[in-house]
């Protein structure tokens, strides 16, 4: 399966190094319940402010939901849908806007929603499943598809499944994507030290 | 040490089951420069909409810069004031709030920028360290001390350093705190399945 390791300037966990969004996904495979159990579980104990816990989930697997899978799928941008029409299933993170012990607005909410979701991603890497998360999806369609209330903010559709080889994938633009090689911006550019700005001495 | 596994329900990978966020630090073990690298370096390859990377970082050694150390440290609620005092490094994660590639809004940076942190976090666990980010903060008063720009939202101070044992915290509200279990609500409250609300199944 195609691998594409971060290459980083210093090593990191191979957990951190080896995590990508590919875009090839086996159809035939579906997300086993004991393994999807695993990545709720890494989403579950991910750090929040005040251990509000704001996010909130969608899950549809087309195995089980086929119908509840097409609505979501249908919410996609069609970039996304030439691929994802490969992948088992999908989820749709949701970031709560209230603190529940007090009621107030939770200004972490969309922060503490990312971390959830990375957690999960990562986990799913260390039993063998993949995970691509995606902006591109229609946010209102999604709300009135499956009735999210107004306090709760959709953010990403999340695929996951197993990995697919590059040449499964017939679009030619997607497996362009898919070979593309990863990259990240120069450490001074993100971090800063001594002043906004003022980047980290390498 | 003190270590407090997540109790989950399935296992997780130990990286995520044994991060947590403790409050003692030991204020004598300043962070070495090649361990920091690889903490932003884990920061650096988490995933972005777009591969925007919309995440900034300040950095405060207090073993470099006591200066501005204190400034950051004066931003902080007093209730993290009375462990962070022995913090030896602190960070400052912000979110941008503009597409670099296209100069339109960025909905998902504070998402990422938590998914970046977090990312950090699950490194520092890897070499050693520990990390606690904190919501307790003056924003307004970081955006000034440290000339955030105003299309910047300053999220997280980031506590980085050495764990100590929970009899070093001198403050008993704090040290409480320290020894408490953790703990998570239920899987269904979280995680939906079928349609909103709706819990998956265990």
């Amino acid at each position: 399966m195609l691998k594409k390791p971060a290459t980083t300037n210093v090593p990191i966990h191979d957990l951190l190094a080896a995590r990508w969004s590919p875009r090839g996904f086996d159809p035939k495979r579906p997300v086993p319940r004991e393994q999807l159990k695993v990545l709720l579980e890494a989403a579950r104990w991910a750090p929040s402010c005040n251990g509000d816990e704001p996010w909130r989930y969608l899950i549809w697997d087309k195995s089980r939901d086929p119908e509840g899978f097409r609505k979501a799928f249908e919410c996609l941008s069609d970039n996304n849908k030439k691929w994802v029409k490969n992948v088992p299933l999908l989820m749709l993170s949701c970031a709560g806007s209230i603190f529940q012990h007090s009621g107030k607005p939770n200004r972490w909410t969309q922060h503490d929603t990312g971390a959830a979701s990375v957690s999960l991603a990562l986990q799913a890497g260390a039993i063998g499943l993949v995970v691509h998360q995606m902006g591109g999806f229609d946010m209102e369609k999604a709300r009135a598809a499956f009735d999210v209330p107004v306090e709760y903010t959709p953010m990403a559709m999340i695929a996951v499944g197993y990995q697919a080889a590059p040449e499964t994938i017939d679009d030619e633009e997607v497996r362009k994507k898919e070979l593309a090689p990863r990259a990240r911006k120069p450490v001074p550019e993100r971090f800063f030290e001594g002043g906004w700005g003022k980047g980290v001495a390498a």
